[in-house]
């Protein structure tokens, strides 16, 4: 598709603002590529007409790209109407993401330039990012025409990362008995968060949620037929301090599509559909990076608060890779005897290492995804230690073979074959054990699995080669 | 909420199966053990009653973690129309998860006892899951009743993981000229898929795709009235070649619902919001999965699919770790005479290679969410390098501070505090720089990176450590 057709949007449908196209992200390198060009050239009206042509999930990545004094160059001469509409456009979290890059500045000019409801509708949009909660505070606190207090209050009051803060006020609902000419009335007054809803909530006479009616449903439904027969029963529903992450597991398990948030069976919100995809997308993030322990960071987030991140878990690890130096120095006089042995101190452990590591995140990630329902910790801990077992036999050989041809020494290789088997094996368990037991104490495994994983890999591995290696030192000598 | 709360379906709501009520994990697992319990005494239809009170996917969930023999006896007192039932409400990947571990006999078995529009649906639905291609291939082969050969292959033409794979082929439209009654009738005549769709799609009258109309929009519109002005344009589409994690990319980034699949603008399918959730979930464990080089694993396959996910990576490493080995035999007079020195040897290297890992993650994720666009190589490199300077800084005065008060050795305190600070430098520049080059040659970054970084680290964290201990012998003896 050549990309003048790419852009073409077809004429005299919509209303408004005629969305763009999407475009790939290699064309979207391009085009910022030109926007810097002309900014650093300073046509920043140039650059502004260029982004203008894109939908606004673009135009907010290549804000997002730019250089910070570029960056500002071109807020400055946009409208707030146009950030606004990029905010309310974009995915939730990329849009929360995309306002945290801003910084606090820039972002408090450009609300700062915002009507009132704008204003508090960015604001709302943004707490969907955990991170945000109290840079939010501060933005609202510094608005030179101060926002309503109690709305700002309303829209902080749900802890990040629940259901309460996903969650859309704006939750539409009919009594049961109503007829479909009164679902219809409903779904007309509460104005565009319509187009963000799949169902119509169905309530009780005590105002209790009972269930919920299809939108294709209500589309082919006569006006003066009851709601009734063509509503179903709700599979689930969340409070205002339900974690984001079982939000988005009821999403995935259940297949839904959108989850009503009560309060003793009131209705009182609704996480929409976009809302559990950024939860899910979110979960994920945070996941990966927690077994990287880098959790939570962006790429584009200051220094200090990536040494913030970071920093803690280096030293925590520098601590372990003392007590497998400890280990080493135990066997310093075999050392002595025997300095080759030195060389092959990081295959041992390097491999047991690995091994644990892919046992460990393959748990994980079974963990949430609900997998491991009715799973018995016993069988999964047999599972990896046989699995160990077997990769410990085929690297314990390969190991022993290049060994024995290397420093043609029959005793090294037998050393090292076995040391490897067992620190496998030691890697497949420990590597599924400790997930398991940390969520059985209720720790989230992710967290702290790779780093207590690797602190035995590393000690047993040393434990073992230099403990068989000092067993059998005449063997090797 | 009591559980008897939460199990009490709404009565009167609803035709046909009672959908009953989402319970937590923690009771799915509770549950399961009361089956096995009932199982193994011999009480399969008590068993089977228990379930029949649950919702589809958590009798899944169920069944999936049972031992073999269990989930066997309990299948054959099964109807086939609760297994058509639960592959049909649950989410596409959990469904085809579930099949997986299932084992082709059974689903053989299941899918024989199916009638065949029931068989072919179910066989369509497990495309989803790349895993499955031949699988479903072989089962349909085997069936007692043959399939019709054409539909058969229909369902199987299109590649693992792409958008054909994904779609659905009831792809409702309508005229962009035609009336909204007219739209309606073409809702009321798909059936019951008509309840996963978020919009109608809207073509020109050469049958070309040019836009959508939310059903919301179509609930509180009049019959009469025309479809062009609520209609939108549409943002993306794709073709059945698309890949999967592309359809993710667009569904999150764009903030779409639905995907139209395209022939030369002409409509042939529909990726279902429910088939983009998988998509994003499948990318996102895989992707996580690939740091750790166990991608495509489940922890119920059988051993022999583990271990050919899993070895070819270990064998690798092992391969990585030899050069890591002889860098460290290159040193060996220097380790005769200082044999100390062999005990630091993990310290310096296993840092460097958790803080290259740290890295490589954060990469890795922000190039799957798009977070790079524009944003220049060479300014993550720097920024990267800096904060392994900065990480070095404080973790080569500790780890120095640590050997001085050890080991009373001002020379080999200075040679590790200087060998650390030269590794996390590496660690943060490779860590950067590796995904970033992967990416520029069209190679998943997600896959490689972890073993690449970690033998730069480790390669260079020896021949730093070393190298320094061996020009400053006389400070360390």
């Amino acid at each position: 598709m050549s990309e003048s057709e790419r852009r073409e949007t077809p004429d005299g449908l919509g209303a408004g603002l005629g969305q763009p196209l999407a475009i790939s992200l290699r064309e979207a390198d391009r085009i910022a590529e030109e926007v810097r060009g002309l900014i650093k050239a300073g046509y920043e009206h140039h650059a502004l007409a260029m982004l203008r042509g894109l939908h606004p999930a673009d135009m907010a990545s290549i804000l997002a790209g730019l250089p910070r004094t570029s960056r500002d160059t071109l807020l400055r001469v946009m409208s707030p109407d146009t950030v606004v509409w990029m905010l309310q456009q974009m995915n939730p979290v990329e849009a929360a993401r995309f306002s945290a890059r801003l910084g606090s500045r820039v972002l408090m000019w450009v609300i700062g330039q915002m009507r009132p409801s704008q204003a508090l509708a960015t604001l709302e949009r943004l707490t969907l990012f955990p991170f945000h909660i109290l840079r939010i505070r501060k933005v609202a606190e510094s608005l030179e025409q101060p926002l309503p207090e109690a709305e700002v209050e309303e829209i902080l009051a749900h802890a990040p990362n629940t259901a309460g803060a996903l969650m859309d006020e704006h939750a539409p609902a009919v009594m049961v008995d109503a007829m479909v000419g009164a679902a219809k009335d409903v779904l007309r007054d509460i104005g565009d968060v319509r187009r963000k809803l799949t169902h119509l909530f169905v309530t009780g006479d005590d105002g209790v949620v009972i269930g919920q009616v299809g939108m294709a449903d209500l589309v082919i439904a006569d006006d003066d037929s009851p709601v009734r027969p063509i509503a179903s029963p709700i599979v689930a529903t969340v409070a205002v301090d339900t974690p984001a992450d079982e939000c988005a597991r009821l999403q995935r398990h259940y297949n839904l599509t959108q989850l009503p948030v009560v309060d003793e069976g009131r209705l009182i919100g609704v996480v929409l559909p976009e809302a559990l995809l950024s939860a899910t997308v979110e979960h994920d993030t945070r996941q990966m990076q927690q077994v990287a322990s880098v959790a939570g960071e962006t790429v584009g987030a200051p220094l200090s608060s990536s040494i913030r991140t970071r920093l803690p878990w280096l030293t925590v690890n520098l601590g372990t890779a003392f007590l497998a130096a400890g280990t080493v120095a135990l066997f310093e006089p075999t050392l002595a005897q025997v300095v080759v042995l030195a060389a092959f101190l990081p295959v041992v452990a390097g491999q047991g290492g690995i091994g644990g590591t892919q046992t460990l995140t393959l748990i994980v990630r079974a963990i949430a995804l609900g997998e491991l329902v009715g799973v018995g910790a016993a069988r999964l801990l047999v599972r990896e230690a046989v699995l160990g077992l077997l990769h410990g036999v085929w690297l314990g050989i390969l190991v022993a073979a290049i060994a024995i041809v290397w420093k043609q020494n029959l005793g090294l290789g037998l050393v090292l074959g076995l040391s490897m088997l067992g620190n496998m094996v030691i890697a497949g368990t420990v590597g599924a054990a400790v997930p398991l037991f940390l969520r059985r104490i209720g720790v989230d495994p992710a967290v702290a699995s790779a780093v207590i994983v690797t602190t035995f890999t590393d000690v047993f591995g040393f434990l073992l080669f230099l403990g068989i290696a000092t067993a059998a030192i005449n063997l090797i000598v």
